[in-house]
């Protein structure tokens, strides 16, 4: 782990502050590396502090780095302020988009003498820059996507309902070693499949479906996320069509981003091939999400997004086209931003599969 | 459903005020029947909307139940603000424990002639309170998970890998019906069992090992929970002894459990029996939880819960003793409260199995 206190020293810094509370657990992970359940860390600008209750006791003294750990028998909170971590008059920033206005409310009872303030998106940036370390992780869990959706391409029939196909991808992911899975996958066929978000259902899957499977396993605590649309037995000539829309747009967008551009920037590259096509209404999404501690973080790939993406985020670029009733196409990487272009981080292949 | 609109309006009142903001997802399924992963709903003295995005359209309208639906655009918070949904100089209540400083923030940016008011727990008492249709999705979803059981004493043997087993858990849930794990799956053999939270690792079973497996499964969106604790060729004569020591305050603590007593009532039960075999500093956690549209939700059966618990709420009874680097032990069933007693939802048996 590089250093990240010091850098965090700097934000506080920047924003006229003496300490800041994180309680958001990735946040903290990413920060000092202790990976349970329940924890509290405290930066200031000589001290840092990580708190966890007897659970973990072991476990953050193993793992913690950069900061002093405390294990209180009672509340972590009550601690903090009895040992007075945050000093009276002090100015301490507070995650405003992670903690709940019940939990500011005992802030303010525990700490009286403290001047609290709201910070959002605090380490966003920071944490979106993946050094080499975290891009390895990355990788390593999108290789195990990779080879479970290989072993999927021999498992898959027509007859087989997406529920099936769906507990296999699981079963495959933590049988490769993914601690859990990074969301519910998605298995949707033939009318489902115009559902960008459908959830598995008992339906059979039939000759002449397309199928889109969204799926990714959690391995060292960093997320993989891959989609591939496959058909059943046979595509029909508009599905094909939009296949190669989709595909098209996905592989020029690869080919477009490079840190130092906008979200929006990149989000209009693919929206701009499947515009051409007559399909722009038919792409109700955005272009991609960061992805590393969690499976959704910053930034964002959208029209939205007038920020630009900084070197070393890892995000998914996933363009689709949903067709009511009829089908849905989705295809998705992970790439990793370089000042010069991408690395992308998948290599399954991406022609249209018909099992 | 039950006319549940009519009850929040009653907590309304009860607190003064003219609407109330529900944000939180499991509170919305409860109290109109959506199930989808974005919503908010209103309610007032007359009217109750409710608000979700286009991906939720054609299913909104068929869950929800007593409330107006509505499907905007763009932000659902600009939208209730515009439609003023709630009404000027009104006084609104918000989840307090459920909305971040931030959110609470864009509530006064959009409304601001609404008198904002912050409320915890506003509905968990009701929530707690289970109908018969309710208690029967608790039973089903438990049912799924004893099934697992099952087929889980047929495949363990001397050689696995917890994580193997875990895999086996989650694919055994899902290809009964399961929607997805109540949560991860902790199978904890030999030392590892000691760590009541442990996760599963690559350790292997070996004869003598005593194997803690807690696990649930979701099912109509209501959650399971069972721990079972098994024994892998023989146990030895002290984990026997402990394993007596926990099946018999599990046991007495559901013959004790009644609606009207307190939490903390119910957790003595099992307590007092762990301490009179000299076992309390073994007990380290909390007799139990309520579980129903959430794994872990009011009440708590804990040393510092004085509320009464109320009529028809589904809790675990799960003691333990966990003596450290040697065994754990844990026994856990979900039973309903009854102002004469209790029903246990749970069948599986509970002497010790030996693999």
């Amino acid at each position: 782990m590089k250093n990240r206190i010091p850098a965090i020293r700097e934000r506080l810094h920047a924003h006229g502050a003496d300490a800041v509370l994180l309680s958001f657990l990735p946040d903290i992970r990413w920060a000092c590396g202790f990976t349970g359940s329940n924890g509290l860390l405290v930066v200031g600008s000589d001290e840092a502090h990580f708190l966890s209750d007897g659970r973990y006791a072991a476990q953050a003294h193993r793992e913690v780095e950069d900061a002093s750990v405390h294990i209180p028998e009672g509340s972590l909170l009550d601690y903090a302020a009895e040992q007075q971590l945050i000093g009276e008059g002090d100015t301490a920033l507070f995650q405003a988009d992670h903690v709940t206005v019940a939990k500011r409310e005992s802030f303010g009872e525990k700490f009286p003498a403290v001047k609290w303030k709201p910070v959002s998106d605090f380490l966003v940036e920071a944490v979106a820059a993946k050094d080499s370390y975290e891009v390895e992780r990355v990788r390593g869990a999108q290789a195990i996507t990779e080879d479970v959706f290989d072993a999927l391409c021999r498992f898959i029939e027509p007859g087989q309902t997406e529920r099936a196909i769906a507990a296999e991808i699981v079963y495959q992911h933590l049988r490769r070693g993914a601690e859990r899975m990074s969301f519910d996958p998605i298995v949707a066929s033939g009318p489902n499949s115009s559902l960008p978000h459908a959830r598995p259902t008992n339906r059979k899957l039939r000759r002449g479906d397309m199928v889109v499977i969204d799926m990714g396993g959690v391995v060292d605590g960093y997320a993989s996320d891959m989609t591939r649309t496959v058909a059943i037995g046979r595509a029909d000539d508009e599905a094909r069509a939009h296949y190669d829309v989709v595909l098209d747009a996905q592989e020029r967008s690869i080919a477009a981003a490079h840190a130092g551009m906008t979200g929006k920037e990149l989000d209009a590259v693919a929206r701009s091939v499947i515009e051409n096509a007559g399909l722009g209404a038919y792409f109700s999404h955005s272009l991609g999400h960061g992805i590393g501690l969690q499976t959704h973080e910053w930034p964002r790939l959208s029209q939205r997004v007038e920020h630009t993406l900084p070197e070393g985020a890892t995000v998914t670029i996933e363009p689709g086209v949903y067709v009511r009733e009829q089908h849905g196409i989705r295809i998705e990487d992970i790439v990793v931003l370089r000042a010069d272009g991408c690395e992308n981080l998948t290599t399954a292949p991406k022609e249209l599969v018909v099992l």
